[in-house]
């Protein structure tokens, strides 16, 4: 059955997907880069963004859609900021870099705010502000991505799922780790469905012409997500915000695509032509903590703002809120023990890039 | 009634709020800035913020709770980066001086950021983000506030509605200009219904036991707002992840109060004690157009996006999507010529306010 699981050592599928992009051409260094990327989304449980969009990435490369050694180039930079022309290169290559480039400045002058232009599908935004938690930064990540996403009062794809995210380091309580996209739920939510054929709540899309539905494959047919808060009585409307603001940082402020002009990342290819700008857009950001306020200081309060809103009184049937980042983090510590669970057809998939790479995929250490 | 209307003219509204300000000991330049933040939000429609709002300010500068002449410190400062001390003032006052700091920074290195404690309440965050894209920044600006809003899987008011407000500065469109609230609606939304007799969509807040509700005087029995998305499901731990985010830049990065630790703002008065932080908490945010892209390159792409996005095929029933800011500005003008609408209710708050200040208030210019 297509919703059947095997599990794989997380080990051997980084030297399968480093091998593949190395393969593709990148450097052994932008290879290990990019699975580091790549696979921490299948460690904290984001499937839809980890191993499954190999195939995806190696067609890319393989017909020349992604360049394999991109030239980065700073075309704007001040003390705080800078603006990147990724080269048309892998967003996990190019991402990582940006990122570096905003967190050093936010070492050197307090924050660090770089936008980016010319790149391509970047994997997990959780990515980029887990690497700044770790140096005492608040890390900031946006992306656009291809259409999928109807502004409120609209019934068209218009935007990406466009996440962001948000992380604080705190001191002896796990870090905050803020990683969300801008719609109530992303695609892979109507695949899984699909794959299960089950029906999904109303307020996750609309048909096509814009009427409610339950039926998840009316995204196939071009039906729409909708955004955070579905209708304008619930605050879809600051769903949409959020999107825009996204969408605009992303792609409007580096000279990217934006909106429905952002390159198709799954298929079918079918964003607008002709472009309105480089590539797809990300902006990375960094504050130094210590800039504001001394650090230990800082994520003692960090752990103490953990410790209320984890005692607030739960609401019926539930055991009290969570802390952003905290289903991930328990998925990983279980992932990286356990293994990888991969979709049979996921699988099937990888087994056609290996055949064509000659790269062998690694057997499964479990079938479920 | 009490949903009666009267509407007074702007100016004349102004010159009687300055005038008050003045008489609790404000200078007469931060009473006029005062003025300005306090206003805007009645001439932008958001009720809840704007004179309404004067008699809570004015008790809490006559008994000493606000301090009327605020002696402002930089406690800690890099180049992109300050944090405030606001010592007890007005948020009206604090806040405008601290988004100068933010936008001069801006100016200076291409991004700035101010955060502050030790303030109170700063009237609308839009009125923040207003004033930098008419600097071609883009704006920031986030605050905590009163408990109203439970976390996700919660049933308690451990955070506020804590807004946050993005601006975008356009070239021959109007600027975007994102200013939400981060729960599914405002207090100030039951309030309205309570005074009309109206029942609320479910997902707006619940009981205090967290049951679910479309009774807004719930409210009032300590029935917590829902942050935005309201359930698992449509998204509402992204509502939560944002409330949380806004508390902690406010409150916890500046060395404010966070969470149910902010000073209420509102009666009844039920802050948890003893405070962790000093009074209430902001965040600023600016960052110079021109530090990424030529700016005028960057207002045009944005006039593009704004007329891609109104271009989006309409969802049924619907004229088809607005920008952020929109029914503000539209707002805006109307009353600017037209007037404030004030209910009868405020209106007797203020005769009170002019009662004991000596400052008569001006007659309204028709009644509806």
């Amino acid at each position: 059955m297509d919703s059947e699981l095997s599990r794989f050592d997380f080990h051997a599928l980084r030297q399968f997907t480093s091998a593949v992009f190395t393969h593709c051409g990148l450097s052994t260094t932008d290879a290990a880069q990019a699975t580091d990327v790549l696979l921490r989304a299948d460690l904290r449980g984001v499937d839809s963004h980890g191993i499954a969009r190999l195939p995806v990435y190696f067609s890319d490369l393989i017909n020349g859609t992604t360049n394999p050694t991109p030239n980065l180039r700073v075309v704007c930079e001040t003390p705080s900021t800078a603006t990147v022309d990724g080269d048309g290169g892998l967003g996990l290559v190019v991402g990582p870099r940006a990122n570096e480039l905003a967190m050093k400045k936010a070492l050197d002058v307090g924050s660090g705010w770089v936008a980016v232009r010319g790149s391509t599908h970047y994997g997990i935004a959780g990515y980029y502000t887990l690497q700044a938690v770790e140096k005492d930064l608040i890390g900031w990540a946006m992306t656009n991505g291809t259409r999928t996403q109807t502004p409120l009062w609209g019934a068209d794809m218009m935007l990406g799922t466009n996440p962001i995210s948000v992380s604080f380091p705190a001191l002896e309580q796990d870090d905050i780790i803020i990683d969300m996209s801008t719609s109530v739920v992303t695609a892979g939510r109507m695949d899984l469905a699909m794959l299960r054929n089950e029906s999904v709540p109303a307020g996750w899309l609309v048909e096509p012409d814009g009427q409610p539905t339950s039926d998840p494959s009316a995204l196939l047919r071009g039906g729409p997500l909708l955004p955070l808060g579905a209708e304008r009585a619930h605050g879809g409307h600051k769903g949409y915000c959020l999107a825009a603001m996204v969408d605009i940082f992303s792609g409007v402020l580096s000279g990217a695509n934006w909106g429905p002009f952002v390159p198709s990342f799954t298929v079918p290819k079918n964003a607008y032509t002709p472009p309105v700008g480089v590539g797809t857009g990300h902006l990375f950001g960094a504050m130094r903590v210590e800039a504001f306020r001394p650090a230990e200081e800082f994520k003692k309060s960090v752990d103490h703002w953990i410790r209320v809103m984890k005692g607030t009184k739960p609401s019926p049937g539930a055991t009290g809120p969570l802390v952003p980042g905290e289903p991930e983090r328990e998925e990983e510590e279980h992932r990286r023990n356990k293994g990888i669970p991969l979709l049979t057809r996921v699988v099937d998939r990888l087994r056609e890039v290996s055949e064509q790479s000659g790269i062998p995929l690694p057997a499964p250490i479990s079938e479920e």
